[in-house]
């Protein structure tokens, strides 16, 4: 149970209203109860101020006199409510120590401090930072280091020799340091190049379920610092990934590629190889990138979805459309005459 | 060993020929032996009903004067087929029990009918119902749900406060109940909104290999009733799937769209966020969506494959499409004068 | 530490320059000291080799006379480059013998040069042959088979009666032999179709990370030998892939689609079902192939990124393109007066 003055001052807002009114958790402002703080951020959801169960609201100042219970207002309501939510669902704490199924290498070492939990295996030569959570069904493999406070949800692999920063989340499924795919043909037969580089992981990095980072062929892959990664992307080997950048789910990006700072990629987007885009690239979902992109900006691709009937249509004149062209120019020769 | 009389009896058909003819296995019309029963229900393949070396074809009654050995006549060969090969492939026995090598928590509930495999993980509050099958390697965080009957096959992870419902399979790699893909932009820097939703999974659900749905932001992601998911498939946080709707591989789906009930959605395909689609809806494979469809259909986008030089120069027409509608515009310009 | 001399012997090349010099590991040619090898593949990289640390170089012959250290020359420095790094870079010897946290069923048959990890699963009547290594985690059920020297790295899931051939390689959170997705709708109820057949890997053959390969509906799906996977890849049932075939990262195939040897698979590409690719075909990334390509040849789809304002209005004119075709006509009909 918190008040509206301390979560006022964690989240840097102004209480109109009962300063010492009291909630419990957060909630949506379609479903709140009295004892729920809910928030205002998109404002195509003014509509639900006025019937909101919330018993105090979020909001910008221009939005505050909209709201029939208590109010904190605050510069960037979203921001705001992110801060609230964490203030008021803190992580449980985890045990520090070793679980009894754990298998830890004799030469690796394991901050007193850090949490590794059941069914865990750590290979040698490991090392783990202070308060780093290793959560059940986690495989850490020969020589992997993992900075301070950093939390492995479940059922990750850490291959040989990655590095991961501070303060960074994994989420279950991920694989970080598989070999990259690298392949010669050697006189008609493929034969692997081996994967002799790793993976380097900077500080408060995200990464989403079942999302996978290969090794690199000779030097490292690198995730920057403050990248967010979602679920199931690929990244290749020798990929760079630049500071800030956010990453949606399902992104695959092919070897050597050298993404910029601040850059947001948006779902299903596909990324060739040795490319490069600079700081400040916003991609929408599905674009498929097969050039280097030299100047920031959104860029796009992919034809959305149209009824079935109109799509068989429109494809068959897509092939014909170069035709459709010499008929124009036909058209044009002729009218110049 | 099983006879056509009993196997008829059980896929609700009727026997043309020897009732007491005992076969062992289901087989393709293409690869059967005499021991065989197999089926045809693509009429396409109709001409592997003359030389098929099955003792026995399941088929609709119009194909039954072509079988040349015996039939099972039923209304639909492909369902019965279905019933017929659970019927002759019974699942084995699990044990119930709890395996030597599992890490279970003292305050999580366990049916004394339950089978929780080896290397197994299964946290504190969560409760088992009865003939629930845990596979091996299997991560089970705090408070989790499962429901009677349910089926874990290997090395999935359930995290915390999710629920799944009842004869629910899932497949090895999945993940349900990671974080949901919430970030807010604090001054140029991502924090993550805490995710504090769960997910709800119906009854009779299937999910395919790898698979992973996030948690909800505040409420719950929601998978209905009956929903089938094959592998690979990405569903972001407060996704609603309606029941009895079918989704083909590789589709990703942003957060906050709602999928009606009964629809169908090809493999690759891709949903933005926010979006909703109402019952009955079809996507062919790797359509793009990005508005809300409000009527029930078939939807597609995406171009088919074309030979390599081809596809250059359409796109570069593509490129040009709107100087040649200018053109166009120019020649009827000049045809009215 | 290795003589060039060691190593040309190795890589069937001829040393240019000093044969006793040695180098400790491989480089690229931008950021290699002197005790490094490097190479140049690729010519556009022409200009590196100046400037390079590298204490030697391995390059075609044409190239022998930029190199301003030592040189080994061969026929194709890519390959060259390859088998140099594996001879460098040996793989560690695992230890055989099974891991004191494993849990192997009595009746399985593990070779005892074998190696398994901690934590790992081994079902009932498994057979593990010589030289295989089962890394942490891993979980293998029932009747699996496992030929000698295969290598799993850790994590992955081999599901029931999976046949895997030799000198395999499979990357963590591969999963092999789940269901294939077949239902069947029972008056308006899904109901699944038992998956009774299986998955046979060949020899030699790469799975990536997160990989997933289904298993047959009645007969086994089929991955040829030689065959290279990379990271995400998703694999219907009854798919067969040939020989020597190499598919890029997050390409999805659907069930019963048959690829022909010596392929070539962009990334993302999408694969509908029932399809024949014959031999020799090469798809671009991101293709969508719809219908069956019986040419060996280069074939591609998709329209690459452009700036978003510029698809805004590509996307318009692609929707009227009819309507344009349309307004062509009338105009050829109009000049024709």
């Amino acid at each position: 149970m918190w008040t509206l003055s301390e979560i006022a001052k964690h989240i840097d807002g102004v209480v109109h209203g009962d300063e010492q009114y009291e909630v419990t958790s957060i909630g949506t402002l379609q479903n709140s109860h009295s004892k729920q703080l809910s928030f205002l951020s998109n404002k195509k959801y003014k509509r639900y101020l006025a019937d909101t169960g919330a018993g105090a609201v979020i909001v910008s100042n221009d939005m505050a006199s909209f709201v029939v219970s208590n109010a904190i207002v605050v510069d960037d309501p979203y921001v705001a409510y992110a801060k609230a939510a964490s203030f008021l669902n803190p992580r449980p704490e985890k045990l520090s120590g070793i679980h009894s199924s754990a298998s830890v290498a004799d030469d690796s070492s394991i901050h007193p401090t850090a949490s590794i939990g059941a069914q865990v295996v750590i290979g040698s030569g490991v090392i783990i930072a202070e308060n780093v959570v290793i959560g059940p069904g986690c495989v850490i493999l020969d020589k992997v280091t993992v900075g301070e406070s950093t939390r492995l949800i479940a059922n990750i692999t850490l291959c040989e020799a990655v590095k991961v920063g501070k303060r960074v989340i994994i989420h279950p499924g991920v694989v970080i340091g598989a070999d990259g795919f690298g392949i010669a043909n050697d006189k008609g037969k493929w034969i692997n190049v081996p994967q002799i580089g790793s993976v380097q992981i900077g500080d408060d990095v995200d990464i989403g379920a079942n999302t996978t980072i290969d090794r690199g062929a000779i030097d490292d892959t690198i995730i920057g610092d403050g990248v967010k990664l979602d679920n199931q992307i690929q990244v290749g080997h020798n990929t760079t990934i630049g500071t800030n950048t956010v990453i949606a789910g399902c992104v695959g990006i092919a070897g050597s590629t050298t993404i910029g700072k601040n850059c947001i990629i948006g779902g299903g987007a596909g990324l060739g190889g040795h490319l490069e885009l600079v700081d400040g690239v916003m991609l929408t979902g599905m674009t498929m990138v097969t050039k280097s992109i030299k100047q920031a900006g959104s860029y796009s691709s992919g034809i959305p979805a149209e009824e079935t009937h109109h799509w068989h249509k429109n494809v068959i004149r897509y092939r014909q459309m170069d035709k459709l062209t010499e008929r124009v120019k036909q058209l044009e020769e002729f009218t110049q005459k």
